[in-house]
């Protein structure tokens, strides 16, 4: 931590600053420039945000961060690429781009047998669908819920394609874990601890998409919270952030791909349906994702768009994930990847 | 809805589309352009969003909702302001204007004593003060749980101010409804639908904080989960959302206040200490809300903030809290409310 | 500048971000981290910005900025409010609250001279009205020019009211002077330093409006590009940033007047009008902008909204301006400001 | 525009709206919904802007905008893609992935010539450089001008590279397209509708740079306003917006790319390195636009990051430039491009 002092503050101020700097455990160091003083809080790191409530001492101007605040997620903690095992031979952060596709919600046995078909004939590797549908208005479709996951299931056991899909309460990560290859924490629940943590004490995989305004810091200290637990197995889902753009439904910050490689280990996975919300520009960004770096895609194909209960808009028809696949072969081998 | 069709789409584009909203409940009704024809799907909104899934259709361009989706949040519904009792005597929504403090977190006994005797001594009716928090880090206090829900229950005891603590967690709901009078939903918990379905089923009042990239019909859906599932004591709170603006902590939306009581016959409160982040711009910005028409505030107040666990920098000390009272009073009476 | 190093980073690295340090004309200071070290470079601020060039070199993780760039502006340079004298007895700044009301755009005589004279009785010191009009379609209206400049002109010897009114080119600098009492410079335009630096050369009041993606720091840095030029008139307007939220026009930043109060010394005026974009929403917000410390407002009134050419549905007609005048007066009073 | 009615508003409400419509030029034609009515006015979409004035109206709730305001700019007026050329066998636009490098800022003779060889020989096919500098600190480099100019075209005469260079006063243009092949528009200028009209009288390539807070849709009209006047060589340039994120300079807007190919005919450019405003960032950021579809990059290069004068952070040196360019080739080639 910096502690920048205001022009003018006096000795008092200063003893005091250093004070209380001690008292809470660090070492203060005190830089005297031309017009303010400037002292820094010299000791380990975590827990140091209590230091940020000297900015109410007086003849403080301002208390700035220096270093990063989650630990295990940190390349300076384990350097080498994280690689999670989803199934026997299928790893993601190695060197294959994994796919993850499948409808919003799960509707019927027909149409998510008909999607996972389909998907895995293109390619690819895994199966997403969700059970439990977090939805902003308390009309609109919710879920199928357990029956879901037994649809999921059963699309599982026919194709061998590991599912993924969301757990919305903490009340059912028990449950959930039962069915589930990978749990996904959707945008609006990264800030839910509480689920993090019990996520945190599986021993399961973890997909976590980042909020709609989530900076990238806060995003990996919901994964700490996570890992601090003791699951490892922590996969990161770009998926759009909020901004003034109303041509997409997010924006897909497609630089968080390589900000969060240059800071941590774990995988990163980009979601283009939901960052964008209309098929004709998924294509493009799974291949700028790929380009940009990213471990994995998750993409949302239905086999009738038109009549999806949800996410309509944003989904890619089977012909259509197929050409796209098609393309993206070729993207990943340029960038080292095999799918 | 409205359905703009595409320049250049065809008759059958168009019979398709017509076909779909009739299969959907509704009754088309085109209008024919100079360039492309629109089609409006007429019929009651409510479970509209399936006619989104209309775009994935040929010939479709954009399909646009023209009607807001809430209802019971409404005041079409119900056009007279809601008024919520607190405790006997006291309700938040008429022409009181009601003011909530306390600390962050309920850090000790003396603590949460001293803050609750002189913010009642100030003027507050109702004493706020986390026992679960929710935090970025795992790494930092993450509150004192059942037991800091019994020490407000103390400092209920001594001052008789009723008490509005956060729940984070769905199974937490009942154990926090024991002590707390007012139960919050945080802004990282404002599309925690699990957790507001059950606070739907509760019988006291609940207070919701708008997310950080919550928009204002977003809010109010999170508002219509609560009073679909019955419970009608709902409040809103304003407490910034996340822009580009570093100065502050959050941006304040005050023009938030107006737009909400043009739409929802719900209270709404203003928390200028998260908006903020910093205490020197808190009263400025409580007189601002009460101008703007508010039907309360929420304030942190700590002894000595810069001992705070948490939100040391935007507390504002006794002292400067019942500085900034007195003046509120002036400020409430021009907007015709009394503290 | 707070030059933050890599962990692990070599001695020749550091050695050589202080040789870059001194070269430069910077006293370099070492903070030994447990972790990382930390150089502070300590000197005269102005032109430190190519110190930022340091995080290219080998071994530097980042560079942070600790003093404010700008010193004119700044309260620091000049710690009491500035006022801003715009005609013999009417000065901005001081005790009174200045407000400046009129159409978006001069339309035609009769419009100019009936809205001027309602404002004015209403109480309004200043008219305001484009004549160079900024827009976003090239097929919108795009303002009379220097006929509407006449007209203001014409309204003003009627009224006696002074005029504020926009230049967007610097070639007109020159021509629209000759008229207005204020030159206003657009959002658009805040970082159009070539017509910034022009104003700075003129002997008349500058009104700087606050562009919808500029940071208090870079909008105080535009003040300072006409403070530095010799002109020292300048009146900073916030009227909005843009955000998410689509249920106002802008949003307006509330928070930036004691923001700016606390940074510099320079009169903070308020634009309700194009922050909301909505007119029932501007009165409530006039309000607050007074609760929250500005020293005055600019709001457009409009004899007949619904023929506006430009902004009608941002205006108030000529009553509704004098019903908000009406209890504007009495929380001025409050906030110790006459009218 | 469809005209939304409110709830129970009657039937002279509705007349009137009619009979506004009708005035304006347009015809009404009136949904009749179950709840509230809605009135779609039909007619030629130019100009449409005025009908936003009818929210005015009494019983008018809100006013929707259906048809896109741009047409020069967009497919339906040309649904081929324009291909700009910029010197005789050198076209943006077309099968070709055209490459602008070169530093933020001319700074002598020696770096101009020295970028301008490294880059041409790594491949790039324009050269790029500012001699006219708009920079947030009147106390920052403000670029050499004139002198500036010159440099660039020593660089040209001895590389045979095009040049590319911003204009930021409706003065200079004259100045310099006597110099530019390219003549651009910065970020903070894109809504200078002045320095857009005058570019629009030129017989020269314009490349318009989107601001940190356009939208894609007032970014287009930016462009009509410059094709409306006469010029179609317009290339438009995504260089990131600006988010709540700060890991980043600002949010590199990748799906704009496929948003802009759908909507206009115009070629479009990346820049990256303003996007992200970190050196390491860039190359990723260059293979995900053109995977994403772009025509063409525009990258800074630097001889000496550290010594910039402005930009540092963000420039390539110029073997970074040659690894980046190399891998560059592989993916455009995918994209069906040739560099």
């Amino acid at each position: 931590m910096i502690i920048v002092m205001k022009k003018g503050a006096d000795k008092e101020a200063l003893a005091e600053v250093k004070r209380r700097i001690r008292e809470l455990g660090y070492k203060p160091h005190v830089i005297h420039g031309e017009t303010r003083n400037v002292v820094g809080a010299v000791g380990d790191e975590r827990g140091k945000t209590v230091l940020q409530a000297l900015e109410s001492l007086p003849g403080v101007e301002t208390v700035l961060p220096i270093l990063k605040p989650y630990k295990l997620a940190s390349l300076e903690v384990k350097p080498d690429p994280s690689q999670v095992e989803i199934a026997p031979g299928l790893t993601v952060g190695g060197d294959r781009l994994v796919v993850m596709a499948g409808p919003c919600s799960v509707e019927s046995e027909e149409q998510i047998l008909e999607t996972a078909r389909s998907v895995k004939a293109a390619g690819a590797q895994i199966l997403r669908g969700g059970a439990f549908k977090p939805r902003t208005s308390p009309y609109s479709f919710q879920g199928l819920e357990e029956d879901g996951l037994r649809l999921l299931v059963r699309a599982r056991e026919e194709t061998g394609l590991p599912i993924v899909t969301e757990v919305v309460n903490p009340r059912d990560v028990e449950l959930v874990s039962r069915y589930a290859d990978i749990m996904q924490v959707g945008a609006r629940n990264i800030q839910n601890f509480a689920l993090l943590k019990m996520l945190g004490q599986l021993d399961k995989p973890v997909l976590l998409k980042r909020g709609m305004a989530t900076t990238i810091q806060e995003f990996l200290m919901s994964a700490e919270y996570v890992l601090a637990e003791g699951n490892r197995r922590v996969m990161l889902c770009e998926r759009g952030i909020r901004t003034f753009e109303t041509a997409t439904r997010n924006t897909l910050d497609i630089s968080a791909v390589p900000v969060l490689k240059a800071q941590t280990h774990l995988p990163v996975i980009v979601d283009p349906s939901h960052a964008t919300g209309h098929a004709p520009l998924v294509p493009s960004m799974c291949f700028a994702a790929v380009a940009a770096g990213c471990d994995g895609l998750i993409v949302e194909v239905h086999p009738h768009p038109e009549m999806a209960v949800s996410d309509g808009p944003q989904s890619l028809r089977p012909n259509e994930f197929e050409a796209m696949m098609k393309k993206l072969r070729e993207y990943a081998a340029v960038a080292g990847k095999k799918i």
